[in-house]
């Protein structure tokens, strides 16, 4: 184990920050450190919004569901899965981007921004600062897009509100990993694992809750995949002109 | 600037390793900084499958187009977005997992992996080891889900060969970082960061080839736009009964 490792393995999301903004060379940090992951064949296909106007914050606090942390936070970012910047570049050479629209390039530009945000969120916590993610933007992300002009062939994906946390937490445990790992080939795991694991969660659960929550991991999966949600994705997506191929 | 953003910023992709494999523990300490990840709603909708076996290795490696690091290595990691497991969990549980063919889901499953597989990257280097993300598996990715036996509602999406690197490189530049991030909005960066950009680039390959290539970043994108590859991915996760919601 070293310094990066043990970092890795104390993370926790921060959910409340002083209301004190990020310095300019902070963010240019945070960045670079984005841009440094690897990139599908060097086209680093997304883009990055930082949202420091309240007003814009305000809007996307409520879209998340009245999350105060977007609104008093150090820098709220918004990744982008960005295939525009490659499309202009494209035609700005007379190239036809035949590419554009395939389901292909849209994994690229998702799985591209993904990697970088991570690294954002590593450089964040090694500086000291506290970071959450932010999924709860794409409960409307139309409203989201039209907000940030995100142009066609781009998907606003998630947030990440990065501050000076007002508070310490604990990392919340993971899945055995044997659970997550396999060897050579998918594999089917034992129950014993998920219900250790079960057993697990719920204790952390009544001891940070005092007892008013309670549940299991798996009966928290099970409530979450039974209600389809966000139905308007698919269609948001197929209007930005991404995945039709 | 810390020890974990000078790492991060000196990441470069290795292609040639040591014929080493990774230890059981390197394996779990890669795989336990992978899930300390943020995770949608805890929903940690991701598998990671290490590929030992040499003959798997051997086809993944044609696959991905005769990349000798991926059979040469310490361990061969594939990423697998996975809502196999929440699925399997609902019905369990008696519950129906009506949520499983969104797309809203399947977003969350991709980013999941994409940034537990990060934190793997960074884990790896940290503790001296090389990688490379390997998206060429996505050259055949039917071929490729039926040798490490990926269920229904679950995707490989990329993988990551890890081990003692053989070689040492550089970082290769980034794009200027005004030209990744906005503020407040999306907006069309000046034509003359991109150019300065691509003196960086053409540069670089300049130097690092002895003058054998010299193209410019905006010449490579606009090449990598032209060609429409992997058009059977759409109907791979349709048939994969994801996103169609």
């Amino acid at each position: 184990m070293n310094q990066t490792t043990e970092q890795l393995l104390s993370h926790y999301s921060v959910r409340a920050f002083l209301d004190k903004p990020l310095s300019k060379d902070q963010i240019r940090l945070l960045v670079e450190s984005a841009q440094a992951a690897s990139t599908s064949n060097f086209v680093q296909a997304y883009s990055i919004i930082g949202v420091s106007d309240p007003k814009i914050r305000k809007e996307l606090a409520g879209i998340a569901g009245g999350m105060s942390y977007v609104e008093k936070t150090g820098q709220f970012f918004v990744f982008v899965a960005d295939l525009n910047r490659n499309k202009e570049i494209a035609e700005s050479k007379n190239e036809n981007p035949a590419s554009l629209e395939t389901t292909e390039k849209m994994l690229v530009a998702i799985i591209d921004a993904a990697l970088a945000a991570q690294n954002m969120a590593v450089a964040a916590e090694s500086m000291g600062l506290g970071i959450c993610y932010i999924g709860g933007i794409r409960n409307d992300i139309k409203r989201v897009s039209e907000l940030l002009k995100i142009p066609e062939h781009a998907i606003p994906l998630f947030g990440i509100t990065i501050g000076y946390p007002e508070q310490n937490s604990a990392p919340k445990p993971r899945m055995p990993y044997q659970l997550v790992y396999h060897e050579n080939e998918y594999q089917t795991k034992e129950t014993a694992l998920y219900e250790a694991y079960d057993e697990i969660i719920s204790d952390y659960y009544t001891n940070r809750t005092g007892g008013a929550r309670n549940e299991t991991w798996t009966e928290q999966i099970a409530l979450g995949m039974k209600k389809p949600t966000r139905l308007d994705i698919k269609a948001f997506i197929e209007a930005q002109k991404l995945g039709l191929k």
